[in-house]
């Protein structure tokens, strides 16, 4: 399971000063603390600056990158701050991301295929959101083949089907879930990386909606989430459904988890 | 999702008092909260008497269905037991079980054969447990077949894959959830009923192991199982994982639950 850390975005309260101060120590310390908790990649977003993304998003990385050794997600559908971002960026970025949306394709296509990088690929084309299991491979199918043809390797193509909220139809969940499944039948070399929070919106109990959600998404083959590391319920799930799909050797990884004592306090 | 209650079984201590002593009120009240926690059916056990087993099962059925209006699991491996209790039973009782072990065969077959009943076959034959899905899936396929040929509908055979500990080998939680969903795909119309908790036998945390395992094998076609039905947190997982399946319309079971305090109290 490969986990994008997702708290350094210029879109929460506690991040946005950081940035505008360029308190390098304040970022360190959040991408640090993610990083312990289990992060593969930081995500790294700066997109409410509209101006200064640019400039944000390359401290973003080389502030991060300054102080440990871990691969950024350069989180903007903008041409500019990513290409900015990617200059400042050591080993391989994970670009976040590509669509079928007229805009965003143009726009990040150029610089996917002149880097090598890993991209996630949003299940999204200009009609919007995408509701069933077929509508996502629809727009799946024709985005991974846009990819291989530009050069880019499956194994670096990271599929975000896009959760939407059961609040709103009851057959959301159960249709992201086939999505996973299929996506792995029909595209075994590519990977998942994506949000799941969204399924919960407006949902009371949300942060337990959201682990149930991420049991079962493991169950039927995901293999990368962008979500917060430090919230230890959250990774104890995670641990423990990957030790029950056979992916830990003498249960070590579970075993650990609960001797830091993070598994069902 | 088809739940059994698992607790009047006389191999618990607080059980086998009541059988002993008669306590029809103390029997029914277990039934009666099981019944309160969201059980189908009711499994009574009186294995551990081993003379008296068949009278005793009777009186448990009798007992039980005197003041619910529930169908019993009767659970023994004895003809002379089962075909006693089975004289008591009002309504479509399940056998529990049936295998391909030579004795248990011969002895629960001609039962299942003779009564209108569900039945519970356990993939385990004289060779003992399986540890794979294809050893699963072959006793299973065998079983079904033998089971149809009597004459026995495919909606009424609740297969059991029995779980093994992943303490003792960590593939062991994957391959039951292969079987799984392999038992949906190549028998659509039968159902699944077993319990899951060997899973975490040996360690720490049984029951968010068990919790876990539960939403995955939810996530991957389970249909049933035989569990504690006062566990709330259990049925709470279970509430929410059929959410996130779509089979909960306008999520009314799990706000129901929500308003309930049983999510994640």
């Amino acid at each position: 399971m490969e986990i994008v850390g997702e708290l350094i975005n210029a879109s929460r309260k506690a991040i946005r000063p950081l940035i505008e101060n360029q308190d390098a120590d304040g970022i360190i310390d959040v991408a640090r603390k993610q990083v312990e908790g289990g992060a593969d990649y930081i995500d790294v977003n700066a997109g409410v600056f509209v101006k200064k993304e640019p400039e944000y998003l390359r401290w973003l990385v080389e502030t991060v990158q300054s102080a440990l050794d871990v691969p950024c997600c350069i989180d903007s559908p903008s041409y500019e701050a990513i290409e900015e971002a990617l200059k400042a960026h050591k080993g391989m970025p994970m670009i976040n991301s590509i669509s079928l949306e007229k805009d965003r394709y143009a726009n990040v296509m150029p610089l996917v295929e002149a880097a090598e990088c890993k991209v996630v690929a949003l299940c999204m084309d200009d009609k919007g959101m995408p509701e069933t299991k077929d509508q996502r491979m629809d727009i799946a199918d024709r985005l991974i083949n846009e990819l291989v043809q530009k050069g880019v390797k499956p194994d670096n193509i990271y599929v975000d089907p896009l959760v939407q909220p059961i609040g709103t139809d009851d057959r959301y969940g159960v249709e992201f879930l086939d999505t996973i499944e299929a996506l792995k039948r029909e595209f075994p070399e590519t990977h998942h990386m994506c949000g799941l929070s969204n399924i919960s919106f407006d949902m009371p109990k949300r942060k337990f909606v959201n682990r149930v959600f991420m049991i079962m998404a493991i169950a039927r083959g995901l293999d990368g989430a962008i979500l917060n590391p430090t919230d230890t319920q959250m990774m104890a799930s995670i641990i423990t459904a990957e030790t029950l799909m056979g992916r830990d050797k003498y249960c070590e990884n579970y075993l650990n988890a609960f001797r830091q004592g993070i598994v069902d306090p």
